[in-house]
């Protein structure tokens, strides 16, 4: 039930906003009583906290896989995107809330989430990091840098790309790894 | 006083919120009647509209400045990110309420604002096909999808980059169009 709670939040968070969601529109979605719905949440915003805690240790077990495979930094920043682009389809919802939503909690909770957050951002300038020590990356430009651009790409994806329309999610993933990889300009032979 | 109206509405929308900024809450930040307020707006949203078209109107301006210039494929990327990262400093609100706040727009507003949005985009793939037809880029690669990644680390920027920080807006603009054009891989030579 919570579960199911959660998700049709995230979905009336992601659609109308968190201000324009009401406990009730949100128990009248469920067929619930309001009983029901202060069982599991103390308030709306025990919910918004709910979704943004899901999203991020979501992101960061699936990253915390990757960084621990045996793969080269070169593939691990790659399947990191990839992971990013693929969750598009899974949790839109959730992503917008996320990006978006972050301002209606209070202080004491964004303190709890944004170390979160940055820890995802850190793991890959870490990677980054990692690949210029190994002679795979370059070392001339900074890895925080770095990792926000990356992050940008990835993330931008959320307010743009349907994972329904014409370029896969694979091929979008390959095109996007290309230029942060190789780059686009034509190379002087 | 309309732009000043504007201006404290775009920090008041940009900080707290749109549906959270009243009427009241804008006409009293500027000491005004709310009759001053109705002469200049129609209501709330037509604020929201206005907002929005100064902004993207303003970025397409400085945009359309770009593609006049005599300056290569290269070179007009690079002065189209820059711009956009400078505009922070700038226009970090405003940014916030154009990224955010779109929602909030009637179907109808909707219609007139998001045509400009893609035009910023298209004009940036364009670019990028110009630079591909020269041989100044790679061509086997989308450009759609580039400029859509291109505009992921200039956007994404708004949400985490601080002018004041120890990197200045030079310095990120260099880091990302290395990225972009030369890639993050250490050249096998």
């Amino acid at each position: 039930m919570k579960e199911k709670i959660l998700a049709t939040s995230t979905e009336l968070f992601g659609k109308r906003g968190f201000p324009e969601t009401s406990i009730q529109d949100i128990v009248s979605m469920n067929d619930l009583t309001k009983g029901t719905f202060y069982y599991y949440f103390k308030n709306k915003e025990d919910v918004l906290v709910q979704i943004h805690e899901q999203f991020i240790e979501s992101l960061l077990m699936q990253q915390q896989e990757i960084i621990q495979a045996d793969l080269s930094a070169h593939d691990k920043l790659e399947a990191m995107v990839q992971m990013l682009i693929e969750n598009i389809r899974t949790n839109a919802n959730s992503a917008m809330v996320f990006f978006r939503e972050m301002r209606h909690l209070s202080n004491e909770k964004t303190r709890d989430i944004l170390p979160k957050r940055h820890q995802f951002q850190r793991n890959i300038a870490s990677v980054i990091e990692t690949g210029m020590l190994s002679g795979e990356f370059r070392s001339d430009l900074r890895a925080d840098m770095l990792s926000f651009g990356v992050l940008g790409i990835a993330n931008w994806s959320y307010f743009w790309y349907d994972p329904e329309g014409e370029v896969s999610e694979k091929e979008l993933t390959h095109i996007f790894m290309e230029m942060i990889f190789k780059g686009i300009e034509e190379e002087k032979t």
